[in-house]
């Protein structure tokens, strides 16, 4: 029996609260010691709970020796800061995606974790969907050589909604929740960032580097929508969208076409906790296997503990984190300039 | 804006954890204050978590005058008898599904909340289910006379697997699991019960009182199936199907034909929080709603708020309990004789 | 190189138009060779068109040296006459669904087919039909011991007008169409008889035979519904609906579930000639056969003209056209006196 | 009662035989009465099985006083002049897609039918799928603004089987075949062509005119694949994939989102003769409408007689023809060059 892995969590927002600790709570070989975030209401109220430590600011939380390892869940532009911190204190860490704001930060990261040797793991926890695991193996193994694809990841409007259903009561400060908005005021920067970070990755988790990619955008108020032309090192065409607030239900997903098969992934709003839909075609029949492991935060929070305590590479690592963020910015660039961009 | 209504929690057992103390922590117009359990490690610590008082017997519930009403979550043996003691004591009860154990002591609840003029709702929460209310709507609307319908309600052998993901860690004493198991030993009368007051209960809902039944029963070791043919008081023809551990996912639902529409009704495990998928049919379309507000047992406490707050009939109230007892038990009874039964 | 099997056509309504003849012109093993038709006009169309003999009484066809087998496309009270006859007259059959109209009827072809030796098809295609072919293997193979099942055989008031889409132009005389309507007057009898023929040969070619039903029946103006309560010789219990004209599209299948598998079978309307869809649960997986030959009309001709060159049980045989007779009439003896009936 | 349009079909190969005899058949409003061929033996098949008359050179047919309009359903490379001469000769034309193999060519029939006056119709079918007209509908009145499309048209490796199962036996010359199949030799050409032609022609009908596109292509042996980035004249951004040979099943389909609804149509294999399936949402509610007139060609070849009697623009134009062709183009011009194009 391996000690559990003794966990802070470093920002006790929305996501903290409706996704990391219900999964902390769950998983095997993890144990919340501490929680920290700048309202003391929110870090007493979250703590008292779990009948762990409240912190306000991160710097008692590397000078806590009970922690050997946190959770970054604080607001993107935080997370190269806060991550760059940890390290430095010697801790491991599981950091929500994207990895940082910038290919320069990320870049930082990568030397950093170098030097350490410390685990850092990406919070893509899409990667941890059984169904889309499945997927990677079908491709790998079944499929053949990949000639095309398409990829969606569409907010529906519906999204509050369903949110309100699944969502546990949250805990908040009204001045921080008006301060974060702010901070998301650079709507289109932000959409693509936060979606195109998960797409991006289940894109070269499924099919490998990215080449290249041309993309369009258009703005209509608040919401926004990309289209990408994308090839890959591997030589295989595909699409991309990402769409926000478009009416009716969220969809996210990918179609993906090899010499001898052929998989769709629907994955589903991760609140559901149920891994993707997958169709596997190959050999004249579809597979649809009935996968019930549906919580890819929790499975995300116990892979990392295994990878803690075993040693190896996480997964997404920081490279894979860097990469995705060198695709936001590819397509950031690539709708300013209308030219086809290299990552 | 209304007082809320100071809720106790009466038997804190796996169905208490994962359904109704979520659901109370979310509702709008009701306050948990109190929770029982035999077990004063499990209630202690349920009630530390949400800081309320802890009791390890139904009396002091009783005693405590802060409590306006409960919610009786025990066993399904023990709700008759503590449905009675928390109407005499005066308080409002939302039982758990099935009413009681026999007709006898259902019917004995009727009398009684007549006599005391309290709130009785039956915790058949599927009453509750958006998609189950718009198809009820839709066949007292559209569909025109009831002709025929077939209902089914299968539980997988997938659905360890998927309360595995969906349910939050449960806090449970060993000795009291155990005793419980012992306690559900006749498997087939459980199995009936425990599902059939489900099915039963959504069919009276959408499709009035059953004049008569035919049933037939195969068990296999733990398995067990119910086939029934049922006639409504309508003139309605139709089939019920009561499975459990068939091979696969779990499915349940109900398809309904009139002579100018027809709905197709499937209902999820209650735990993904989301509304029965619906298809009506009539005029040339299928429409499909897509209803966000999923949650069941949310739905269900604030509604019984309402009802204690507001006055009215709750909704299922004792009658509606008594019934599906009586169709249980009916059931049971057309099996053992062949014959066709009246409830 | 086998030589084709020379056929004649016996009787060319509707079903012989729109199902056997564009069959007959595409299957390999056979040849056209005659038609008769009591309508002149009728015969000569459809002869012409395929530059074959055309008849106006059966008689002439037996007098063909040149025919050797028939197909048998006449009204459903015409089955037995033609079908006695052709066997006298030392032909072989392909006798469309149902054999006879009476359980003494279907005894009398089976004692002929015994004493000529001679190949008796029944018409009940959907036994060729890819989909349900690979749901009997699956069954066999992979589902274990069955436990339960669910049968439903709907037609949708949308048949119409998808017939007219699907259906080529059909030669008819109307007062041919008047003396036919006036023949099926009794609705009730034709439609159980006419539709039953289907869903039982699918019922005992998927799961045995059947050991007892019970029945209930409601009539409204034209339209009418079956529900069975079936009990299998092998100890499965299971649902059987026959409903005629219900609102919106057609609907046929079943559900059937054993000790290590489920399968569910949905057939489409025969003329889009497709194979039945197939979702095959077992092992964590379900699998969904993409099946492309779909025309089970054809693939019912070319068994037959192997049966006829080759020898050995067509399927269905003579005695399966009985069973389906018997359960034809169980199910009327069913409604008439409420009783569970053994077939 | 209007005077059936006295129709003659120039070009008697496998489309002819599938699709356009088939419908003018069963048409409304037009009468068959002559057939050409270069194939003596093909043309005199085809004319004898539905009495007309057979002729191997289309001069004949111009000069046949009795023709008034004629269907081309001869190879591609063959429509632009058999086009002309038809209308030179005063007749009608309904020219399977694509119009022409240049722009040239279609720009110079645009000119002779505008000289002519004569109705030019083109043969992409899907215009008049029930389905894709009410997806026309929906988009115009429901959706609001379009802001971004996905389309795909994917020819499955199943295809074949598929075609083997729908389509009537067909008469053909091996030697015309094999030539023909030399003409297709430029096979990347041909798939872009004669696909393109049906995409680019839904496209516009739901859409409006294209802006501007980038295309990425890639070959595999006999298999191709396109991926296009699509900006429309309104502003909308989209994705457009051409695939030939994937494996499974084949797909098209085209998904829509605006301000207020979204729209998703999945077309059918056109011989299955199904109206397209079209999901509509709007208001938190999907419609599915059930569609029944599902045969394309012969509503195609109905409105095509209908425009001929009563004048007007037919649907799909010469202008229209024009501007698939123009995309064809483009998008061929696009993979050349790696720029973005306005067709």
């Amino acid at each position: 029996m391996v000690d559990p892995v003794r966990l802070a969590l470093v920002g006790c927002g929305r996501i903290a609260q409706v996704a990391h600790l219900p999964a902390v709570e769950k998983a095997e070989g993890v144990e919340l010691v501490a929680v920290s975030d700048p309202s003391g209401a929110v870090a007493r109220s979250v703590a008292r709970r779990r009948g762990v430590a409240a912190y306000t600011d991160q710097g008692s939380v590397w000078a806590d020796a009970l922690v050997e390892a946190v959770i970054v869940a604080a607001p993107d532009r935080f997370h190269h800061r806060l991550a760059t911190e940890a390290l430095a204190a010697g801790r491991h860490v599981l950091v929500e995606k994207p990895l940082a704001s910038t290919v320069a930060q990320a870049e930082d990261l990568v030397g950093l974790v170098d030097r350490t040797g410390l685990t850092l793991q990406v919070g893509a926890m899409k990667r941890h969907d059984q169904g889309v695991r499945y997927a990677g193996r079908f491709i790998a193994e079944r499929l053949g050589q990949v000639r095309s694809f398409n990829a969606w990841y569409r907010i529906g409007d519906l999204r509050p909604g369903i949110e309100a259903a699944l969502f546990p009561p949250v805990v908040a400060e009204p001045d921080v929740r008006r301060r974060e908005a702010a901070a998301k005021a650079d709507r289109r920067r932000y959409l693509l960032a936060t979606h195109g970070a998960h797409v991006f990755d289940t894109v070269r988790f499924l099919l490998g580097e990215v080449a290249s990619l041309v993309a369009r955008h258009r703005g209509h108020d608040r919401d926004h929508v990309w289209q990408l032309l994308v090839t890959t090192a591997a030589g295989a065409v595909g699409t991309v969208t990402i769409a926000a607030d478009v009416p009716g239900l969220p969809a996210e997903g990918i179609e993906v076409f090899g010499v001898t098969g052929a998989v769709r992934v629907d994955l589903h709003f991760p609140f559901y906790r149920r891994a993707a839909t997958v169709h596997a075609y190959t050999d004249g029949a579809v597979v649809v296997p009935t996968l019930t492991d549906g919580d890819a935060y929790q499975r995300q929070v116990e892979a990392f503990a295994r990878t803690v305590r075993a040693g190896g590479r996480p997964v997404p690592d920081v490279r894979d984190g860097l990469a995705a963020v060198r695709l936001i910015e590819a397509t950031a660039t690539a709708v300013d300039t209308g030219a086809e961009v290299a990552p």
